[in-house]
């Protein structure tokens, strides 16, 4: 039998485009002379819907338009497609997540999700009842083994550095086995990481190698809101060979022989995995394009610094949305250097987009003037330069109101970490690009990007960075040297290693501790920035969960 | 024996102080003849400390200050305390939400937590693992059956509208019960909702009853960011009956005398609960003092517009953090009445508050001005009116900025719901007061506010709202009247009642679909608020996670 992998981008609670488009896929799997379709996890609405599963009127159109999907495709194609489902029980969780065996125009089987991943971005369960029971799929001579994402992760260990502890008390694929199937098939919806692509296939191969299984994982593509999913479905052989993997942060579809798979006849394609910075690229404009896309939007603004963030942000809004729906400001202040707006304006030409020069230096001093009787002769200091950033962002938000284009966050990982930004200044956004990609893969970014088009000038990728809100002034004299902040802050947010371990790692130990002092004061900066593309395995926002108020 | 329940309100993380703070409980305990003390649920490092878990070294110093305590008491006396305990076995999550039993210098017993709440604000699968075996304390001749807050709730039903299935498949007090217990303990850390403390006391009152035990029950007090903690622990007689409850939002200690208890010879005291107007005003008095004693902070600033929000905040932020500490700001427009300054300025006298008056009408035209090459001749809207709601964010964080008051912020629930408010503008602030709270209800708190301390003008409660962006504006230009719109707020938002139920409370149908859509459109305004301090049952923030990308 063939079988076809349709990886497909869903619009979440989009009932009937989602409907239309896996429609449209059975029909290509059944021209390809397919016996059968697989999609990803909860594809009947998008994944993930969060608490939209706790409306019943949208759990049951989720019902219905799987009802609606068994009718509209030929009866003679089966199909795997994911959708909530009533726990019937008088006990439990409202709902498990499970995956249907579409067949004859009717919903044949049901498969339940056992592992319910509960950490990081993922609370399945919140919403899931977790699965009991193990069947297994018989359809056109081949015993299938139907098994959602997190039910092949049960080797995975605690992300947590101090524990090796398996997470889960149960092995799905162990149960299934006992009935002697002759493939894993997988419906998963697993977001981006850019250090976890190696450990998610090697979850795969290994399951499929252990058994001695072929193995078809079919994972969702495409952008919500924060998290970015990037497809790269694959069938595995049962040596745990790759021999096919689809494309990468877009839909894409595959027919696999399974006959062929079985026996080992095809030969691997697409075994490598992309390059980091450029797969990091990807994600991101995969991200953008989606969120307004998604939101039915076009047009994109964002304030050009002269720095290297707004750069790499405006090439990669470019490349999602196109020069002729960005219109950037150039905000320059009593403070801003020459070669910042020179620079800007180089960049935007060599972008085609266009840009407006608004300086605020008499905003600026109106504000002065009207805080006067307040301040007196205070001396300057960090209020002044907070009070030009959030100048910009009022001119920035009013161009975003009068023409309906988006703001776009440019903050990085490792100023958001440490709070080095002003909140309803730089800070606001409907979306931030980078504000989980440190400071230092900025800058690989940046050349990365250059490579493909020369668009960033030499001299914004080479000269200090500078918040230019004061004479003279430059990150590195409020902060450790990027280079040694990155590595302090990945060890500390990404692997959450206690303070002694992070100075053990070769770090001087008060600057760790500054370091991490400044992480853990900012946590409420961070309460109200804009939703993160997330691109790393911890991300700020919805999966970091840090108490505002603590004393720790 | 006599036993203490010590209601006592937690910095998180701070173990020093805990430390310091239980010790003092214990010693108060012994000398009032107490046999054993009861503390609430993780009691040891405060509750909820979310992803601190995840940290070794958190968890670590949990189990040494665990020991300490243990150390440090008196050795005749028992105690029960909450406390993260590692999971030693080799599967699952890391943790169990565990009660200690100390005594004699020692950990003698270890009681897990069965019942996991996930949904709403509650996390608690992320982190632990369920407590499996069940086992009894057999203390000073007694036998007790501990449980830890959710443990009680098996009877619980689904929040939600279109379900009464029982939430969990587990009765822990089932279990426990074939030991037969003398007495029911649960250490809990139940936050506050105005409308379900009847629920919560019908809980503990019908186990009691029904398995003729007595029980006692000791909650936390006090705020944790946005959570709430009422405290109201209580003493339960075989019977049902309350027979004692602790204080409300403060710290409370109380001494049972168990054999009284269990021979129903206690005469019921504070058998009712308060007002509900009452209980919401202090709890919020409780969040925003909390919030700023455990921040370590003083000094707080809002906007005073002359509506009901802001003089309702400047009310309760004067109650919790005292006149003294306060420093408001009166920043007019061109647009604002007379009597909004004459109304502000009569209320910051009568409650001694610093005010200063700042008209943004000159930085307002500068910003025009700067707009105008952008904006030429196109007519004025909604940018208008959001630029001077973002001038005077600009100017009460520069405020805050310079002499370190926090700002916050004012916006009411109705309008938060419905979008009614400018991003970066009045929804800035570092605490929304009001955020959870309906306009109805802030107009019933206003005049409950007047009752105890009559400083909000008359004027105030009686005009019609309006946000004074434009000439002659009123809310209910472009809102429904809040009596109307309140109630299908709270059908759709609290009881997550489909459109089609909300209509059939007896609103138009076309009403409903234009609230609804005002709700959903602005997602992305109520990601970037502040914490919003939660009274009710389903507040903007942590608890309510919906897609910002849908289409539903």
């Amino acid at each position: 039998m063939k079988i076809a992998l349709a990886q497909l981008n869903y619009l979440i609670g989009d009932f009937e485009g989602i409907l239309q488009k896996m429609g449209n896929a059975v029909a290509r799997a059944k021209n390809a002379g397919a016996g059968m379709v697989v999609f990803s996890e909860l594809s009947i609405c998008g994944y993930p819907p969060l608490d939209l599963l706790e409306r019943a009127d949208f759990v049951e159109k989720s019902s219905q338009y799987l009802q609606k999907l068994a009718d509209n495709i030929d009866p003679g194609i089966g199909v795997l497609a994911g959708a909530p489902e009533f726990n019937q029980g008088k006990k439990g969780k409202l709902l498990f997540n499970s995956a249907f065996f579409l067949f004859g125009g009717e919903i044949r089987q049901v498969f339940r999700k056992a592992l319910l991943p509960t950490y990081d971005i993922f609370d399945e369960y919140r919403y899931f009842e977790p699965g009991r029971e193990f069947n297994i799929l018989e359809f056109g001579g081949v015993k299938m083994a139907v098994t959602i994402c997190e039910d092949l992760w049960d080797e995975q260990p605690f992300e947590n550095q101090f524990s090796r502890k398996r997470l889960y008390t149960l092995n799905p694929l162990e149960e299934l086995s006992r009935y002697g199937p002759d493939v894993i098939i997988n419906l998963a919806a697993s977001p981006f990481s850019h250090r976890k692509l190696e450990v998610k296939q090697s979850i795969f191969t290994g399951k499929a190698a252990r058994y001695g299984l072929p193995l078809l994982y079919c994972n969702q593509a495409g952008a919500q809101t924060e998290l970015i999913f990037e497809g790269g479905s694959m069938a595995i052989d049962r040596e745990g060979r790759v021999v096919r993997r689809l494309g990468f942060f877009r839909e894409d579809f595959e027919v696999i022989d399974l006959e062929a798979l079985s026996t080992r006849k095809m030969e691997p394609r697409q075994g490598e995995i992309p390059d980091r910075i450029g797969m990091i690229a990807d994600a991101l404009v995969c991200g953008i394009r989606d969120y307004f896309g998604k939101l039915g939007l076009k047009d994109a603004t964002l304030g050009l610094s002269g720095g290297i963030d707004s750069a790499v942000s405006l090439v990669l809004a470019t490349e999602a949305l196109g020069a002729e729906h960005l219109h950037v400001l150039l905000l320059p202040s009593q403070y801003s250097s020459e070669h910042s707006i020179t620079d800007s304006v180089e960049l935007s030409e060599n972008l085609g987009v266009r840009y407006d020069i608004l300086p605020i230096e008499e905003v600026f001093n109106q504000f002065r003037k009207r805080l006067e009787p307040l301040f007196g002769e205070l001396p300057e200091d960090i209020t002044e330069e907070n009070i030009q950033a959030r100048i910009r962002g009022v001119m920035l938000m009013a161009l975003s109101n009068k023409f309906g284009h988006i703001l776009l966050n440019t903050s990085n990982k490792s100023e958001t970490a440490v709070g080095y930004g002003t909140l309803y200044g730089d800070m606001t956004g409907g979306l931030s690009l980078l504000g989980d990609v440190y400071k230092t893969d900025v800058y690989l970014l940046a050349r990365y990007l250059n490579r493909k088009r020369p668009a960033i000038p030499e001299n914004i990728l080479s000269k200090p960075p500078s918040a230019e809100l004061k004479p003279g002034q430059k990150d590195e004299d409020s902060l450790p040297p990027y280079d040694l902040l990155d590595r302090i802050l990945e060890a500390y947010i990404e692997k959450q290693l206690p303070p002694d371990e992070v100075a053990s790692l070769g770090f001087d130990r008060d600057l760790v501790e500054r370091v991490i002092r400044m992480v853990n004061l900012n946590e409420y900066k961070r309460y109200q920035t804009p939703p993160i593309l997330r691109i790393s395995s911890k991300a700020f926002g919805v999966g970091r969960r840090i108490p505002l108020v603590a004393r720790y």
